[in-house]
């Protein structure tokens, strides 16, 4: 099928996924959910051909996320029926008015329609987004990267299995087979089509997908996250909290790259870090007043603009809070950033000043994720201000609509 | 000054704007209005200058859309004043949860940031729209079409007097003054920067902006909007809805294009109305089933699809209410539709199958405007799914984050 006959199939059936009752979609999730165990065999040898050609190819953490097992698609799996178990977002009343001249106004919560999803080497994308836009009312087109196509190929005819099994339309799901740049282009360009466009993946492909996209797109995952070490904090704390957002899992958007210390306790919590950092092999990047306290490689230009997503933290020491502040507004990505303080009035001010998705206090970046903010699940992290922000789950999917209810009124 | 350096100093000025207190945003408003009414001898003036330079260049509609009189300088004033007398939107809390860790997470309401709006001729825009900004929080950067030029120079210098009486920084309103493509091309590719693009004006502009902007966009305006006249409808009832919805301003975007009627009323109600459409001196376009049972233009293959906004209705028969949602979902743009009907079934089958901005029944689809939504006012009819849908008061030009406060929580 061409992708412009996968968008017209996708486009006639988001009446159907739009009006699915809850009961309907839960027993599609689940239905999915164990086709997707019975196909195993043939998922796994289909992702045995995707890893064979694409050995020499990829790097090994691309190969890495590549790879399923059977653990992983039973994880997939779970992941799905998890999706089943979690609210309907579809429907829910948001306000009601009534007008001087007695019409009844009322917003309610509606599917967002065809959501189109870009994204590359992780085969878990393939049922992880088809669960989330099911559950949220939308028809989906997933167009996945080249290197992991046969697998994903495998993933959808498994899904596809389920909802036949149910008698539901196969369109709901759809899987864009040709993955040149040619497709991504397609559904960039599907004004009238495509509802939502959402990129997964690397700066890249993100950055071209916002730039691109003639569809409302939003854009996902890139964090440069700092910890902001105030004047008042608990030192221990803030060892804790630097160490555990730094070097729990370096590879992600939620992980932080800079710390911003204040002058007046860098002499105390710098030998702290560095000493801590050494433990955990991780590289300091330290502006020249950090290095005059403590050993570590000089930053360079870039080094307070890039996502390092490894064992690299950059520090600079500040003169204020409102150094840091502005230090933020300058060189964040608007993800996520955390104040350490004791002090009430400084975590309000740095609180109200920093304009990101999620900014915390005396907690770790790390926490910015839609499981650990109690949605359940997620699509990705938001880093714009337009639609959703900060992780989407099943409601930041939607979208909504006014249902004016009269009895003949004229204007 | 540049295009460049006034999107610099709107980012300067943002995190101002942001933390301005109600107070603060309504004396402003109120000190701008002032200045309007003090200033409108230049401002007079200046829309001389533009009237006499653009005379014999635009229609004599964008002509009287350009023009400023007294009267209408004291018309944006009231409205400005109007707008401080809204209740602020931001800082509102819209979702607290604890999790089972502790940590509070907030969702709060905040600024947008920088909004950039691009416009056609109408000056009263530059006032609207800095003063749903300014109460909004956010910065705006207004880029009105090259005939109003001096117009809005006399307007902006008029605010940032009343900014100024009041001691604040002129640059929280900003004022693109090179008025040529390059300037809107400047403002649709300045990420990082503008947080929020708003076309207003005709189809051309709003598809531009949506096809070329980098930045987050939304689609506003464009109406394709249908009345269904069903089959259990009150003719009476229907008849004045269209009339209305058709006639009493042909020239906005949620005046009706298209009247659909289903068979079984067809013969009943096409003479009336062909008859009230001739006392309005409008032209019906029809479909073959229609022409077969009143006089009018033999509707040609675009008459479906066109925003006449004028005295033009098509009319065409259908067999059932599936066919008019059919006909809609392929047809509308997505603004405002109408069913006409008695029956609590059919009412309910039409507003869960039409998926657009605002749905209707038994009233007039003329009322989706934010005055009489109850937003008190409005920056447009957003028409598409992601962001603001519909109206867009206040609220809709806001965004939101999440403030998460713990005890040391790492994960």
């Amino acid at each position: 099928m061409t992708t412009q006959e996968l968008l017209c199939r996708a486009k006639a059936a988001k009446a159907a996924a739009a009006a699915l009752s809850t009961q309907q979609k839960n027993a599609l999730l689940c239905a999915m959910a164990g086709a997707l165990c019975a196909h195993s065999g043939a998922i796994l040898e289909a992702n045995r051909a995707d890893l064979g050609a694409a050995r020499g190819h990829i790097s090994d953490v691309m190969l890495d996320r590549l790879a399923l097992s059977e653990a992983r698609i039973a994880a997939m799996a779970q992941g799905m029926r998890d999706v089943a178990a979690l609210p309907d977002p579809v429907g829910e009343e948001l306000a009601r008015t009534v007008r001087p001249n007695g019409l009844v106004i009322r917003k309610v919560r509606v599917a967002m329609g065809v959501i189109a999803v870009i994204y590359e080497s992780r085969p878990n994308v393939t049922s992880d987004a088809a669960a989330l836009c099911l559950k949220s009312g939308s028809v989906c087109v997933l167009r996945g990267g080249k290197e992991a196509i046969r697998t994903n190929r495998a993933v959808v005819d498994a899904l596809h299995a389920g909802l036949c099994a149910q008698g539901a339309d196969p369109a709901l799901i759809g899987l864009v087979e040709d993955t040149s740049r040619a497709s991504a282009a397609a559904l960039m360009a599907a004004r009238g089509t495509v509802d939502l466009l959402i990129p997964r993946g690397g700066k890249g492909l993100i950055r071209a997908c916002v730039e691109q996209a003639k569809v409302p797109c939003i854009e996902t995952g890139t964090g440069i996250c700092h910890i902001y070490v105030d004047k008042a904090a608990d030192l221990a704390m803030a060892l804790a909290i630097v160490d555990n957002a730094k070097t729990s899992r370096p590879s992600v958007c939620n992980a932080a790259e800079v710390c911003l210390v204040h002058r007046d306790v860098a002499a105390a919590f710098l030998p702290m870090l560095a000493q801590r950092m050494a433990q955990k092999h991780t590289e300091l990047r330290l502006c020249p007043r950090a290095a005059a306290v403590i050993p570590g490689t000089p930053a360079g230009p870039d080094d307070f603009d890039t996502e390092f997503l490894d064992y690299i933290l950059a520090v600079r020491v500040v003169d204020s809070l409102e150094e840091a502040a502005a230090h933020i507004a300058l060189h964040s990505t608007g993800h996520s950033e955390a104040i350490v303080t004791a002090d009430k009035a400084a975590a309000e001010a740095f609180t109200r000043a920093v304009d990101s998705a999620a900014v915390y206090v005396n907690a770790s970046t790390r926490f910015t994720d839609g499981g650990e903010f109690g949605l359940g699940c997620e699509m990705g992290i938001s880093t714009q201000k337009l639609g959703a922000r900060g992780p989407m789950g099943l409601a930041e999917l939607t979208s909504y609509k006014y249902i004016v209810e009269g009895s003949g009124q004229t204007r």
